[in-house]
């Protein structure tokens, strides 16, 4: 079996191809065989080197993917032969609030979904909705649970409340066709026309230009009756912090989606002690939300928006896409 | 101005038409133009003498009301001149968990909107969407803030869960169209197939005649892969409770909707004690579920099923009708 | 090593002790020397053939145990050699809320802690709190994190609150004192002057003698001016439900513990109806639930009433004087 | 009767003390004899002229007072002659989250406190535990309602928790003396070995000196093994924001209760991106979190902190006492 192997801090170059064996599975041990990878940030930041986490040397990359499981180790309940899975990031997140003894990680601490065969703590498992294929459900682990996570996570969204997202990154699509689930109202902050229409057409109702429109936290109160949004997908980091807080109704929620961008830069504190928000640091999230998650996706038919899909041999290409950063959607790694 | 008043245990031949001065509002207090009124079981077994809580000898009948503000006494903060609004029942509950504090409640402790003219405090005042008529307006504070604190007000209902509603009473009736903004899954159970169908048009995805399947929390089970239903509002009491309890996931939440039947009937404790759920008792709402259901109802345009409307002066011919019990919706007076 | 096993149905008599060799632990698993184990009431009901879920043919016994962790297997990181740890009767049951997917449980579907060493997944390994010996240790799983779960698993308990315990079994002991750490005030019923004494030493504000005071519910009413408890841990089931609904606040939360016993009875469905009230069906709880507990009583140095201890080899005597119920306190068999 | 009003902008030099006549009470409203007030930083920012919401010109001074209902209007329920009272200083808001509909405040929109007679709406009317004087009373509605709401508002404290509390201004002191009665740990930071000592009196298990422990984050994680704090009252704002942030345990809770000093100034936030934590602006809490928060100090003869007591006649000394800072606990001005 083949994996890609990340050298930390040599970028993309650094990338390895190395050959194994295929393990076996212990108890409590499932082994699975990947069909498809998504490509999320933190893998570009690991690669870089500047990921805030531990990170195992020599790592098979990639936190996101989907397969079948084709072996199970003794006492395994959460899994058996032939179920396809999508695997959770955090293997040991099974429900509540997260916790550091829940942070070991695939394609961090622990070895990631970039390889044809994974050795996985059954805990990973999640089965797969019918209607999605592999590459769409390799999209879901990280992004989709991050965007699920911020809209129920701390508060609960309810319908006719309005959610208000940046941008059309990964998380942000998840976030707007998620908040539709729910029946909430979705502003969506863009940078084009172009983007705008797309974002329309998964459902935005209403979509901001922020170049044109510089003051957009305004215009989220003007489009609310100056009520503000209740819920916040906080994407954007330092730079939009400050806007997000005074976009937000009182007693809205802010979910905090980790910039990994190497740059810093500072807010008002002010800004926070003038609005009575609710800021949460959303880590993607447990298995069971994860769970939960599908089982909306499976009842509406929902479909990630997957930009596209690069053969397990050309993983180094879709990297270089990646990092170029001109796609809407999921970038997809089969192994079809 | 003239209003209807009961004469407790005296039913609906006991209904008296009076005729008064229109009264000037003082500090905190609003007069409003009733323009529908609608009628709930309550009414009833108050007419009939045997409702649960204190009322008020010769009330102005009924607690769902809806009009326009005509006159607003000093340091009124909610509500202007020429405002559109619903009456909440409880005026007092403003937002939280119920409290005996807040049971004062209008045709009941406090006069009833079955009048010309009804002198409300501020705090009862709920502005009403603008897509809503008052007759549609005058549908919702009972029945359809109760089906909204069933769905939301303990456990946030998810998009993908099941929600199980019984029959397709007032309550059970916004149940289901509720239910579906939240992009849940509602299985009604029904007495006919005739009545199965206006339940699916509504919305429903699956009805089981609880006639000719009589084990009908097998069959919600059946209908969920064997999870069970993760809310169900239980409008039925003593005769279903124990099947309801059945039918529910486990950690899955029953709300409770009193049941005003005069004879009572057991279960079985056992039920209670075999099954990890939440029972919750619903008392209505608050006011501030009343504005956030509005906002609901606002965003999607929600309609109201109404059976019939009644004018002001053939209000007794609307309660014999509602007795009657052959009505699919609400029935309204209108004084339009 | 020895083992006692159960012979389901064949009652205490039918418990067989046995030889087996010591097991190694394969990945995620760990290896306790078991040093102490308490007995509940589901044992009991396990050897007399009743208890509601499936039980393993020749399970190993009892539940509750703590010990030292003397090997794991590959790939651990909750548990090291040489801690000292309490087992989690539902390894599975990490956080949240209680699901079926949890529901393996230890001396049940999974061999239990009366054995020299138990063979665990590692997910079942809690750190026991230092001022702890095994044998207190060993009394908390099963009763000390049901009362901890029933006390703040659903509303959070608030200090100047009310808490009704129904008499003076292992969780309302355990009830009793957590509550005391939570700033509430508790109020306890019992059968004798004498009990009511050691509760109140235990730190029971009011003691009511059953007995004496039948309508119980009534004296609660009379000590809350009216209000009601606002958590009652209901251990009593259909004997003592209806009451328990009667005795608690608006909105109060009633935590119902499951009773096992054989006969069954049945409570007026109006009961609940008529009271705004929360019931929650509490299963134990979750490791999180379980660590979070000995947070609390590592800081107040807690110490779990023991009844009486025996040694391994009287285990079948500890059963008999178990089932005998004249106690005060948890049973425990040291295997010092 | 005799009112002190502000003049804004103009300092305590611009208080003016004014005669009115005695008002009457109209529907819901009560008339209350002032016995007490207590000042708090709001007051003076008020004075300066920069309380950043709107303030009634000319307005009576203060949200903080207690003291005796002499008269009630029509339709009053909570509260009748006679009772001993303190006033909830937004009387509009009764429970559940803050909304901009509960934003008008005593001693700011509306008339305040420190005057001899205060016409109040019934909602504003709490009552008071018996052990408490008017003079402890009247420090309870901003400093002690904003500690039990950045406790207990958001996330529920359990026993066996750490809070961690900055300094010792008044709900500083409060948050401390409240969460020993929740039963959890509590870690001040404070200025000096004198204050150090004060606050250990009170019940602080640990103090850090913040000038010779500047980087106290770093103490607060030793102190708790490195987990952190679960809860931190976040008082100082601008320069403390980013350091509690980093002495708060994953998923633990930051209540930031406003700094309105005028001076801004910002953090990195790259804080909150790196830390899974949730921040709460607490904006001080509703009628019922008074309520609640008294049946705690009145079960638990909890007494406030007082530094010192002026008689009405000294108002304005109080208030240059006050703003000259050198205080612990307290400032009262009484009317006796």
């Amino acid at each position: 079996m083949k994996s890609y192997h990340a050298n930390l801090g040599a970028g993309i170059d650094g990338i390895v191809l190395r050959t194994h064996d295929r393990p076996a599975p212990g108890p409590h041990q499932i082994l699975v065989h990947v069909r498809a990878v998504s490509l999320n940030f933190r893998e570009l930041s690991i690669l870089r080197g500047y990921y805030p986490l531990p990170i195992k040397p020599d790592v098979i990359l990639a936190s996101d993917g989907a397969g079948e499981v084709v072996a199970v180790g003794q006492n395994v309940t959460r899994a058996k032969v032939g179920d396809r899975i999508a695997a959770a990031i955090f293997p040991h997140w099974i429900d509540g609030p997260f916790g550091l003894e829940y942070s070991a990680q695939l394609g961090g601490s622990l070895d990631g979904m970039l390889t044809e065969y994974a050795l996985l703590p059954e805990d990973a498992a999640v089965p797969i909705p019918d209607h999605l294929s592999f590459e769409e459900a390799a999209t879901l682990p990280c992004a989709a649970v991050t965007a699920w996570n911020a809209l129920c996570g701390s508060a609960p969204l309810l319908p006719g409340q309005t959610v208000l997202i940046l941008g059309s990154g990964g998380v942000s699509l998840f976030a707007l066709q998620l908040a539709k689930l729910f029946g909430a109202r979705v502003i969506a902050t863009t940078s084009s026309a172009d983007k705008a229409e797309r974002l329309k057409a998964l459902g935005a109702d209403e979509a901001i230009n922020y170049k044109t429109t510089p003051d957009w936290h305004v215009a989220v109160r003007a489009l609310t009756g100056g009520r503000g949004a209740d819920v916040v997908v906080e994407v954007g980091g330092a730079g939009t912090l400050e806007k997000s807080i005074k976009a937000t109704a009182a007693e809205g929620q802010i979910s905090v989606v980790g910039a990994l961008a190497k740059e810093t830069s500072t807010i008002n504190a002010g800004a926070i002690s003038a609005t009575v928000v609710k800021l949460h640091r959303i880590a993607v999230g447990s298995r069971a939300q994860f769970i939960g998650m599908n089982r909306a996706l499976a009842m509406h038919r929902l479909k990630p928006v997957i930009d596209r899909v690069f053969p397990f041999g050309d993983a180094i290409k879709a990297f270089r896409y990646y990092e170029a950063g001109s796609y809407f959607g999921k970038i997809v790694i089969s192994n079809g």
